[in-house]
């Protein structure tokens, strides 16, 4: 196959690393098309009740409220079986990949020695849950979020500002106060505390290069440097030096080349050794380019298991309850903006997994629909409002504009004719609003959303665009792509390669999107800002300290379950929901 | 067959109307065994969506949201079928019946003609949803109810204090406002506005006599008359002689005889002619004597779909937001206070049919529980807290201390971890909780409960009644009959037939009562403080008026469904719940 310009076809790899598994796509350099792709489920999933991944001699190693660990041996499966799988079926030539980008969930962090062995592969650590993978969701170091928070306020630190005032509970300082204080050992042995998203890199590279996006987003790193010695000595005494020496490292930027694949990553994966790997990378943040979002004002939401809203704009504002702005976070040259909603397609498969009727079930099957599609048909033919019903969306907490992941699920309006689907609706459109409140405190900052962009798995559910629509009252566009980290890894990995300039370049040649495709319904916007002023008095009631009831329940949920852990008293295992997979993109 | 005084046994029938069937129980009358019992059910169950006691030819009548209608012909049918066939079951000889008592749901209305004729039984009238009985459970007067209160407070009305301050909707006056203003051709045509209570009285004797207890709890009937034509005639112009002319009737005291069987309802029941016939009673206060709780201090909570408080006094005082006080309202002789909780199995039964999936169901089944039983025993197993929830059981509104139909559910602290069986268990305590509120109300008012006695289907909850135990901080007694109304209409009966001098000796020979069986434990009880805490926080918040999103919730569902019915946006049929039988007593 030979290109317009008349050299032969080439192509590039990207690796999207998801909460459940990894995708591999090859795309074509020239024009973006998706040639082939394969899945990889991690074999350990995701660990929240149990460490299945220690060894058997250790027993049952249970883990607490709120925890989430990964194994990172899972994630190297990823290059052994999806890369070449997806290349298989490209039906391309491995000699014409000329390069390899990864992107991953974040903040997920890896202990490791100075080699890059994580921790959870010593021996005698293998049975320690500190040694472990904490994944993005691991929210049980909030205590340590609440002190760095309380601190940095009372000092007055600098960057706060940049994260919307608060640090949350799912970035590197805080899982790595809670490292320190709960396992002191595996702490001291530690390091490096390495983003999962360059620590594949690594593997890729034999080379560590943290990249400048989760540096800035997850790791503190402003104008240059960490929160200083002193700030983290008044933490703990032996957290002092956790920044020079477990966290600082040389920097990379987005769609730089990180180092070039290995003998050992080539034998991986089927892949030329030499050809460039890319600068490590989020899931979120490199969709942007996948959707040609580089431009200020830009909007894409990420909608799967949890919502990433990234955008790059040209002002450096401070934006309060957003997750972070990073100076060339998504492209260089612009300021990356970036928030987030902790559970929306999770919080769905929530719904639909506990709370809906067999009877339903049965009829989605009989009408060959997915659950998903039957209760979204049954919900939306019914007027806006019909339910009467308005649900808080922060069943996994709430990431923007709160920034506070002990906060809860609530719904208002339930009365003896409630039908699930109704509830289902709820959710849906608590999703929206809570859309709404990031959208409007950018707006309020000064750097508004001119276009909605969405990519991940819930782009498929027509109604549920419609609501985002009419509840912001924006056009939503959406990506052409239906892998879109994936398609992103892939675009900086020909950015790195040198196949074009830059990100921008990039994008526009293998990027794409279909703009404006749900346009609000102006009767139907007027009904939801009723709805929507409904959730916002919730929302401030239950969200900014008029009822701290969402605390008080789960630190009483927590002080019965460490009751119900003693021996005597061991619960079965509880059913717990890992499905998913069709919201995860 | 022998009494110990030498005499032949001599029996009674009692019958209750619950919401769904009427059940007809035989007891002896020297000790209070009860010797058979037959149920029917209505053919026409709760008419809430369509009117399908309409002719054929009416086509598909369809009611409102909140409307709740019955046909009086199945009460009827009752007398008819579970009678006579309690009569067989028991193995009695009907010569040996020496009396027959009645009670019904309250506040449920039959507009008649002026021999008793049901109005829906006019040709001219069987397709108008107004001709038909309105059941307790018809709320669609409120916004009648809201102005009743309005203008009586406006006027200062002495009667709105034995009130608790507010008039339901469920009541005769706002569901005869109601009727009035929406179809007044049916309200000139009506000559009585009559309790069903004492329609099937009526029915029995050929005989129309108003018994104490509705015309006081439900009627407005205090200190000898009703509201007077002014505050009347200020609701509307044509209202001004509704109590005169439509309510106003002779009042038979409780247990007294109302008259005596006639020849037709002798055939129908297959009972001997003229024997006596008690004044009619409300389920709920008839359970009282069944209970043996005819003392100041003793409530009986009748906990069923839902849960009616009864408990008799020598004080006079005002308490807020009960249902009614009224003189010789459950015994002759005593203050009786009503307070009420309008969803309580109700609420139970829903969630098990709308919000549990069908896994749960299934390993109920396999372990040969009822779901009810399954759910209890998995949310049981966990200590108090573990499920970080707190509700609010307001999904049939709020009747005491609130008064508002209006109101809706709430649940707070769903997180993704959340298990059907947690959510269910927090809707139990939330009932536990709905009735402390009454119990500290009473209390506070200074006529304190020193004894609360369960009757209903859901004391065979053993952990439900465990819950109240520690909830409300006192030992709860169980009524010894699963037939309270029934076994209370049959002692009414033995008093109305003289074979006691008063309902108190009837009571002490023929009722029977379990003290203290459930205790409270110390540990759980404190728990229970803190989320009683959080309930009481959530129940002013959005019962007392700081958050009104309830009500605006459910006018802009009115609004949506009026929308949706126009004929082009007709829904199909709407699933209900009507699966009460489990809760219904």
């Amino acid at each position: 196959m030979k290109t317009r310009s008349g050299g032969p076809e080439r192509y590039v790899v990207g690796v999207d690393y998801g909460t459940l598994s990894g995708r591999a796509i090859v795309v074509r350099v020239s024009d973006g098309a998706e040639l082939g792709t394969a899945v990889h489920e991690y074999e350990h999933g995701v660990m929240d009740e149990v460490l299945t991944a220690a060894p058997p001699a250790a027993g049952r190693v249970r883990l607490g409220p709120d925890w989430a660990l990964q194994a990172p041996q899972d994630y190297v499966e990823v290059l052994r079986t999806a890369v070449p799988a997806a290349v298989a079926a490209a039906g391309v030539d491995p000699a014409d990949v000329i390069g390899i980008g990864t992107d991953f969930t974040a903040c997920t962090m890896v202990p490791t020695l100075a080699d890059g062995t994580p921790l959870s592969e010593l021996p005698e650590f293998a049975a320690r849950p500190h040694a472990y993978v904490k994944l993005w969701k691991h929210h049980a170091a909030q205590p340590h979020a609440d002190r760095i928070n309380a601190l940095a306020r009372d000092r007055d630190e600098p960057w706060m500002a940049r994260y919307g005032g608060l640090i949350s509970s799912e970035w590197e300082f805080a899982k790595g106060l809670q490292l320190l204080e709960e396992d002191p050992e595996v702490y001291s042995r530690m390091e490096h505390w390495v983003e999962a998203a360059d620590w594949i890199v690594w593997q890729l590279t034999d080379r560590y290069v943290r990249n400048a996006c989760t540096a800035g987003y997850k790791g503190i790193y402003q104008n240059g440097s960490y929160p200083g010695r002193e700030f983290l000595a008044a933490l703990h005494p032996e957290f002092a030096g956790f920044a020079d020496d477990k966290v600082a490292h040389e920097i990379g930027q987005l769609g730089d080349v990180a180092g070039s694949l290995s003998a050992r990553a080539a034998a991986w994966t089927g892949l030329p050794e030499g050809i460039a790997v890319a600068v490590g990378n989020v899931d979120a943040h490199v969709t942007a380019p996948a959707a040609q979002a580089v431009e200020p004002g830009q909007l894409v939401a990420i909608m799967g298991t949890s919502t990433c809203h990234v955008m790059s704009h040209d002002r450096l504002v401070e934006v309060p309850g957003m997750c972070g702005v990073v100076d060339g976070g998504i492209v260089p040259g612009l300021y990356g903006y970036e928030a987030g909603q902790s559970g929306v397609g999770d919080i769905f498969a929530w719904y639909v997994h506990n709370q809906v009727p067999g009877r339903l079930h049965d009829e989605a099957a009989a009408a060959g629909r997915s659950i998903h599609q039957h209760l979204t048909e049954l919900a939306y033919a019914e007027p806006v409002g019909s339910h009467g019903l308005v649900a808080l969306d922060w069943h996994s907490g709430n990431r923007s504009v709160l920034v506070d992941h002990e906060l809860s699920g609530v719904i208002v309006g339930q009365t003896l004719a409630t039908r699930a689907e109704q509830g289902y609706r709820a959710l849906l459109e608590a999703t929206a609003f809570g859309t709404r409140t990031i959208v409007e405190t950018f707006a309020a900052a000064g750097v508004p959303v001119t276009e909605f962009i969405v990519a991940g798995g819930l782009l498929r559910n027509p109604q549920l665009m419609q609501t985002y629509a009419d509840v912001l009252r924006l056009p939503i566009s959406t990506i052409a792509s239906e892998q879109g980290p994936a398609l992103g890894s892939a675009i900086h990995a020909a950015v790195a390669a040198g196949a074009y300039p830059d990100i921008r370049a990039a994008a526009a040649a293998m990027g794409a999107v279909d703009r404006a495709v749900y346009l609000p319904n102006e009767a139907d916007a007027a009904a939801y800002d009723e709805l929507y002023a409904e959730y916002l008095t919730l929302h401030d009631y239950f969200g900014r300290g008029a009822n701290g009831a969402m605390k008080r329940l789960r630190a009483r949920r927590r002080a019965a379950s460490e009751t119900a852990d003693r021996p005597e008293n061991v619960a079965g295992p509880v059913e717990r929901i890992d499905d998913t997979r069709m919201v995860h993109q």
